[in-house]
């Protein structure tokens, strides 16, 4: 059965998560189904990363198994026809190896959080943004999200239900920028690593958006961490600003 | 009666356009409903540009007259918390004079439009863009543009419904940019007259996308001015790329 790899953009409002349920409207269901609309399931896709309800994706991977050949392009193309009207779309398609994996293959996960900062209530923007009253100190912030940088235990930013079996991860990249947005400023947080806990990311921001406040000191990110206890974590944020911006493979399957 | 100048935001999907309608949602009797929250009403505010359903505000500027004197800030914040969950937000506010007038003291409107160039459909940037397959050719395009600089009869490109007394304009700006968006490729069109006549914006819109296409020479736009000739306009895009971006005053209220 030929394989192929999928480029995925979506709005995370209206789902679930990505992840299958039985109930609730996800973004891999709707993958699916529209799969079952080309060729006779069931189909089961896999996705580098299962992001949570109100996540976006921006440029998530998954893969697909098909019965016949399809030319990528003609297959993304019917892909977002049986898609709409849900807000996901195949951005890329390329065919890949059978025993290539769109989890287990992949080398990194990035990740953008964006923040804006204004009293007004977002409107354009609404959903597509965390959105908090007063200007935050971005200097504080990196030195913060220094401390996070490189290996370590992770306990204390990973969410209580959290599967992976290790909570020491490396964390490559946390930049943080300022950037003049059209609804107003905003915080564009980037994160690079292998891969992520449950919940990391926007532990990571929930936390930092008190260093960036005044309410905790930068060095306060370090005592967390060194803390290794979830209790130490500053408040979650939500998820509505979280995008998973890209995968890396270590031949990407798209630019081949 | 102290008069307020108020900068707004909106999102213009939900609503039949700026002006108060009976029986449909509108952006102006959304502000009016919340002003009737603050003092007894009846409200009516005046704006610099009555957008069209579907058409974005970004620095639309509207002024009300109230019964006592209220801190601009207190206003606009009055005024948000009643505004929710409309996809409405005050984002300025000021004291101006009781004979400043929001639509007759502007003597410039600034439009921006989003045209996102990819085959796969927008979700994230669904209702905020016009999406058109094909990459267009900028350099064509602008050179279509600039026979619409300055003083010109623009009854090609002015609605069959136009109130303006005359057609004739003069447009100050009409820059075109390729802009790498979260999407994908976009071209932002940034627009600059004292005033513009009805459907204005998006009739040179829909024309110049032709020009980029390369179904017009960029000569044909000189052609279809010159022409005066509702018929020779090209085809007029949809709204929701397109945004009030600013209006201009001899003194900014917001600034002062």
């Amino acid at each position: 059965m030929p394989r192929y790899a999928l480029k995925v953009e979506y709005h995370g409002a209206p789902f679930a998560g990505w992840q299958r349920q039985a109930d609730q409207p996800s973004v891999q269901g709707a993958i699916e189904a529209a799969l079952g609309r080309l060729e006779p399931g069931p189909h089961t896709i896999a996705a580098a990363g299962r992001t949570d309800a109100g996540v976006h994706g921006l440029a998530q991977v998954a893969h697909c198994d098909m019965e016949r050949e399809w030319a990528p392009y003609r297959l993304s193309e019917a892909l977002n026809y049986h898609l709409k009207p849900d807000p996901v779309a195949i951005v890329g398609c390329a065919r890949v190896d059978d025993d290539w994996h769109a989890r287990f293959s992949a080398v990194e996960r990035r990740y953008l959080f964006r923040l804006l900062m204004r009293r007004a209530p977002a409107t354009l923007e609404k959903g597509l943004v965390w959105q908090v009253p007063q200007d935050l100190d971005i200097e504080a912030m990196r030195a913060g999200a220094a401390h996070l940088l490189g290996n370590h235990d992770f306990t204390t930013f990973r969410s209580s239900i959290c599967q992976a079996r290790s909570p020491v991860k490396t964390l490559d990249a946390l930049e943080i920028a300022r950037v003049e947005g059209v609804s107003g400023p905003e915080v564009q947080f980037r994160l690079r690593a292998r891969s992520f806990l449950h919940n990391q990311v926007r532990s990571f921001v929930g936390t930092l958006e008190r260093v960036g406040a005044g309410a905790w000191a930068p060095e306060d990110v370090k005592h967390a961490l060194e803390a290794r206890d979830r209790a130490a974590c500053g408040p979650v944020c939500p998820p509505q600003g979280l995008y998973l911006a890209g995968v890396g493979y270590p031949d990407d399957p798209f630019t081949a």
